[in-house]
């Protein structure tokens, strides 16, 4: 009887985990001397170090504990989450690793190579917030091996086609994770589910693990714009650019979500998205944000587009297109995203003297885009129904937004007694 | 009927905060050649960027999850101190900004002047410690903007005529935090919210989330006294000292909040306060502090002080003086602070050979103290009539202490099920 | 009435604390000049600054949240945690010193010495961790004196005897750790206080904050194993290969979880252990650990053995020698502790060209072993003797698991109302 509780764990999930990190491992003894690489890191260990330990608890705790705000879902938000980062993560870099190879260099593993991978990863979580809760792990592990190969093709199409800086192609992240995940949960769309809307909810306390997860990614994006850019300048100015966009979002999106709710009141979740939004568009920006003006109203126009996202655009999207965007990543990472690759082009527009190249930089900048979301639509449809696919097991609609189908879940109401 | 809810939030907040942050953007639009300070931070930007985060740590999620123990009032006690944080640092930026241009500098951000800021910002946020739960937004964000005006006030007036260390000058925003706050919820008493402190506890989870807090301003205060001290040999001292006697702290806050409690038990809320009262004394005498046993001996006394300062002066101070002081803040940053003050006196005194720069010191020491209280005593009573203005929407006493005054909050008791 | 609630606190508990700290403070002043070790660290402060905060992390905030799993003992778990991390922490930093300068050295304190104390006040909490609910304080403080006296006596044993390197030593703090708490529970076993195992379990809240502290385990980890290797170069080797020995346990874990659960199920609180073991494996292998293959294939190997270990030897034991484990240490750290020595022993003979130098090294490494576990085991049944005696007022039965028995808790069920 026991083992009908979760069949797609133990006949799909515990197989495929095993045989993945077995092939991981193959792939390192294979590739016998992965260097690491000593030379480049030597100097700049110590002063690069905090910065990736920054990055990971960006992913680990960030997007893991902003996952726990459903109110019967969080050991899946936070288990789940671990799981993708790090098997997106270990793919990232073998898939990059292998590149390098393959371009006639060498499989080396650095700070920079986890960095690197660990963005990737970023790419994949911000995909599966869009499915949180209506996918099981399985499918999650499939959905992040491909949005994570889906996503490095990106960039290597924009790097070498394009032409485009690797830090701007890598910042196009958020821009992918969107659009795919956007389309993923267009494609695995049941009408079924929506009874178990009344799961989506929050309590008082898994509003606050949320909030956790959101300072914790407020505070250290600036790490994750600036970890990538190589001059101590530039990465000084974009910084503090970073920091007061984000000041600003938060201020904005507190103001915004104020007017814009029906009863005039805060809300606790759509805050935690929107308080990123100028990070992220910033980010995005980043290489040509010089003045801190600038990135303060690229971060209240942020915070203003992705606030009235959340309130509005998640609903209508759900009635008019049924597409149901758990965490609302459209509004969180996709408008922002956006808002930032408009802002770059204006920008480096203004600063241009030359027409010529002003247009130039135009042309191959709507090229990035427009690459960007086709992959991204394209690859986020053909995952969708792969991982439509019955050999999955896709939980069925009752099962959806609760940990009880994975996990082992002992609820005890405490009787609380006061002690006077 | 809707918008009756929240009447200060819709009404006064949205467009307060709109207009704000508006206007620190049209300010930096102004100076328009903000210096991101390049030059000076070009060598050390590695080694103070992990310092940066640490008190950005400390104000975001410390002071924040710090603030969640009340059992109704996490969402407030997390989300109102991130917006108060983040609007305190704009403008505490902008007004040093401001202040080294008029002295005929320029305006320059670096990561000194956010850390700087930062600093300003905490102690507003410790002054807000004292009225918790008893204000609107509104209110929480004019106080802000009024007691930063107030503390760089103070820091200039100390550095101008007294001729104080800008070190010295900058650390007492404990001792004028927390008399700031003190007048801020006498002026804002009113009988009637007594009824309210019903409300004043907390659960097994509240305790655990301020608990968060509690030790991430205990790891990180280390940073938080040495990230401006400017020597590398004295830096260390610093950290070291401050660990000692955070170290002290907790042992002694331990076993005196036993002796002090009527039922010998320990209390998780007064012990998160007074663990860290070593380490403010240390802070505010850090630059006569050299050996390990000075610093253990202040973490010692500091943790006696303020566990005796919790359990007795905070419920006499609500008696005789109708002063109720929600977080404590007379007790976790006021005694430690004066403590600290005296312990820089007397170790001043003690390494003086020259009785006439002892006597010397000792006055300009007396007049740091005396400028300091009399500013935040007298600002904080300014602050509070003019908070009292019930054009704030000052909330209802049936509305203090509760997020549903703010916030949408959907509390759904979840019946537990046992799997077995 | 009131003090016979929690008698142990307030007639033993509160002055140990005060005896402790005030001899703790006297022994700096007899020592008059402890040299804060300015020339050594004083290049390297920045950089070991930001590391040396991560292993503070790691001891407060991941030791501390991972014991809070427990539904009724939250505060216990972090708060006592936080307690005995300080005084081992003090107490190891005297221990050290005073070796330091009866072997005709100074009494230095620096960054490192203090990383050198955490580490070893991090074996006496995983060795507290097995006996997790069923001591009080004033058994836990006495404990962790012994331990930390009893690992440093090991460390010193180990260097001066079997000449091994300082920081394989340190490392063995895992095996030591667990096999020290092992025996620490079984003395410390009475039938009785198996009725309380209904206390025993966890809530979707309490997982939670266990699943905080074990991300925050996790993700540092890295920082734990190389906190204390000198040459950079060796440093980015121990990071990458930490890194992906965690990540391999991960996915491991989960698949071995879902393997070997009756249901099919993963189990957050299992899992929360196990994620971990291939760091602590890798740690104790560091030395030989080169290829990137060679620590994920030790990260997999530890999953599987500490997950297995959880599900079936925890109960085993129980049955079989009486012997609880609360918190699974000898799964979580002993297991995988005495892999990475078998790791450790075969990639150091399999780099061996010579047969004798391998033959001599094999020696070595199982006298090392050997020393470390007769030590651990020895010290750890004299310290559950002499912790037994009844001077120190073991909690009742009833009394086990339960914060009420130490904390005042005001637990209040919140009527929870629903805002539509």
């Amino acid at each position: 009887m026991a083992p009908q509780y979760a069949p797609s764990l133990r006949s799909r999930l515990a197989p495929l985990l095993i045989i993945l990190q077995a092939a991981f491992i193959i792939i390192y003894v294979f590739f016998d001397k992965v260097i690491i690489d000593k030379q480049k890191d030597k100097d700049t260990f110590s002063n690069f170090y905090a910065e990736f330990q920054d990055v990971n608890v960006i992913v680990i705790v960030g997007f893991g504990f902003l996952s726990t705000f459903l109110v019967r879902y969080g050991f899946s938000g936070s288990g789940f989450n671990l799981l993708v980062a790090v098997v997106a993560t270990q793919w990232a870099v073998i898939l990059k690793g292998f590149k390098s190879w393959y371009d006639g260099g060498e499989f080396t593993l650095s700070l920079r190579s986890l960095v690197d991978a660990e963005m990737c990863a970023a790419s994949a979580l911000i995909s599966i917030g869009g499915v949180l809760g209506k996918t099981n792990a399985v499918q999650l592990v499939v959905i992040s091996l491909l949005e994570v190969s889906g996503f490095v093709l990106n960039t290597w199409i924009l790097e070498t086609l394009v032409k485009v800086h690797s830090l701007t192609a890598i910042m196009m992240l958020h821009v992918f994770g969107a659009f795919f995940g956007l389309m993923l949960t267009w494609v695995l769309f049941r009408k079924g589910s929506e009874q178990q809307f009344e799961k989506e909810t929050y309590d008082r306390k898994t509003g606050l693990f949320s909030m956790l997860g959101a300072v914790f990614l407020w505070m250290f994006w600036p790490s994750f714009n600036s970890v990538l850019v190589d001059s101590p300048k530039r990465k000084l100015e974009v910084v503090c650019g970073t920091y007061l966009a984000l000041a600003a979002s938060v201020v904005t999106a507190a103001a915004v979500s104020v007017l814009s709710s029906p009863k005039g009141k805060l809300n606790l979740i759509h805050i935690q998205s929107c308080i990123l939004a100028g990070g992220v568009a910033v980010g995005v920006a980043s290489s040509a944000v010089h003045q801190p003006w600038e990135a303060m109203t690229i971060g209240f126009t942020a915070a203003v587009v992705s606030t009235i996202g959340v309130q509005y655009i998640k609903n209508h999207m759900l009635l008019a297109f049924q597409c149901h965007d758990t965490s609302g990543v459209l509004s969180a990472h996709g408008f922002p995203g956006l808002l930032g690759w408009l802002a770059h082009l204006l920008l480096q527009i203004k600063d241009c003297e030359d027409h010529t190249i002003a247009i130039r930089f135009a042309v191959f900048h709507i090229c990035t885009l427009l690459i960007t979301i086709t992959m991204s639509l394209s690859m986020g449809i053909i995952t969708g129904v792969l991982s439509k696919w019955s050999f999955w097991r896709m939980p069925q609609d009752n099962k959806c937004f609760d940990d009880q189908a994975y996990w082992e879940v002992n609820t005890i109401i405490i009787i609380g007694t006061i002690n006077k």
